[in-house]
């Protein structure tokens, strides 16, 4: 193999089902050790946010939650159980309207469907809420296994998400650790030595999205993916994904101007 | 490594810079023989669309185009150059508005920031426009290298878009040949045996998100990844990329219901 060619490598971690107050990093521990992986500088761990959330307990009963008025007209819209709907609403920064089966909102800063509430792979009865403060558990989990391992590793806590007009879905980062999530390629040049146009690369979502081939969607319970070699800038930091202003998104700039102003839509009225 | 765990590899393939006519084929021979690698059964093969269009000619001197009055208006609007905003007209579906410096259209049935016009990438003075069929070029170009090889191909013609309200790019495929590239996970079962609500996963765009970790998007002259092991569903055929309806898009659906009427956005007016 030339030394010219980079390549990466990933693998995905097979667990038991992780429960409700569980040791995400004690199972992966177990996972790796069992799976003959021994971690070295620059993996990344990529985990599934609902197992990070089941793991931190953020299980609700649905039947232990009471559907305000709002939550009912609102369930009723977009076809969502009303006490599943009260959890968006509370869950929720922002809500823009949706399609039948999904409130579309804005939750920890993350354009996300129904708040990023799943139902699949919570208990019968319950839905998993994504983890309270997804940079944070990146930055705890991170901790414990570089101690671990004695070696420097980033950790993205991912979920899954669709695009526009795209059947399917894709990754997307909810928080990282210990590396920089969206690289900025302003001043790197093409391959004629001009300045690119296009100057920021997407690299949290991007390695959830190469996560996702290994982990599905369903009951594979492979919870997380460790991907060695790929070429990211290892920090020592926890950095809040960037955002764009809404104005300045190529999908939401100028369609919203238009959008109706539909009171039940707003969060807070 | 135990047999329970499944892994992939990502090869990035790093070729001389690719120019009109180039015969892509063979400079990825050239290019897999000098690296030491060898296609096997099941290997995926992710191209750049701006070296797929360059080797078929989609290379369009700016300084030829007369822009339209049309062009010259949206041109001024989205702060694009007219000559390249006809072009964008010439090229493209359908122009919902967009933000300054892209026009957002669909072009080939695929939303595109400026019907997927690259000047990036492209000799000065000219731009790449997307690869006429990029279904069909995937399918030419997998033909050829399975013939090469004497083994069952994956080839995806791959681009890069930004996510709504996220910062970077990602990827997306505009035209595959050799596997599903979108796979119905209907019927499959969550850890706990129930049915999964979120129900397609899109393999084809996660496989070209996965490649940009090592194409980049500057003048790293890597115009194609190899990912190996991806567990995806082999087909001889080359599918249409399925698409969802606008109204069944979360993004889309209501917020599309209040967009102004701005005849300036219409292509055909």
């Amino acid at each position: 193999m030339s030394s010219e060619n980079t390549s990466i490598q990933m693998f995905g971690i097979k667990t038991p089902i992780i429960r409700e107050g569980d040791d995400i990093v004690k199972i992966l521990d177990k996972a790796l050790e069992e799976a003959g992986l021994v971690p070295i500088d620059g993996d990344i761990f990529v985990l599934a946010e609902s197992a990070v959330g089941t793991a931190e307990r953020r299980i609700v009963r649905l039947a232990s939650v009471t559907p305000g008025e709002k939550a009912k007209v609102l369930g009723e819209q977009y076809g969502i159980d009303p006490r599943e709907m009260e959890l968006v609403l509370q869950e929720c920064d922002e809500i823009f309207g949706g399609v039948p089966g999904a409130a579309l909102t804005i939750t920890k800063g993350v354009l996300a469907p129904n708040a990023g509430i799943d139902a699949s792979n919570a208990p019968e009865g319950n839905v998993v809420l994504l983890p309270e403060d997804p940079r944070k558990s990146s930055e705890i989990i991170r901790s414990r296994l570089e101690k671990r391992y004695s070696c420097k590793l980033g950790v993205i806590i991912g979920d899954s998400r669709t695009q526009p007009l795209r059947l399917g879905c894709s990754g997307i980062a909810l928080g990282v650790s210990g590396f920089v999530p969206v690289e900025d390629a302003r001043g790197t040049d093409d391959i004629y030595g001009r300045p690119l146009r296009i100057t920021y690369k997407a690299v949290a979502d991007n390695l959830v999205s190469a996560a996702e081939l290994l982990m599905g969607e369903a009951g594979e319970s492979v919870p997380c993916v460790l991907i060695r070699g790929a070429p990211v800038n290892m920090i020592n930091e926890s950095p809040d994904m960037p955002t764009i202003p809404m104005e300045g998104c190529m999908y939401f700039g100028n369609i919203i101007k238009g959008r109706p102003k539909d009171k039940n839509c707003e969060k807070n009225v």
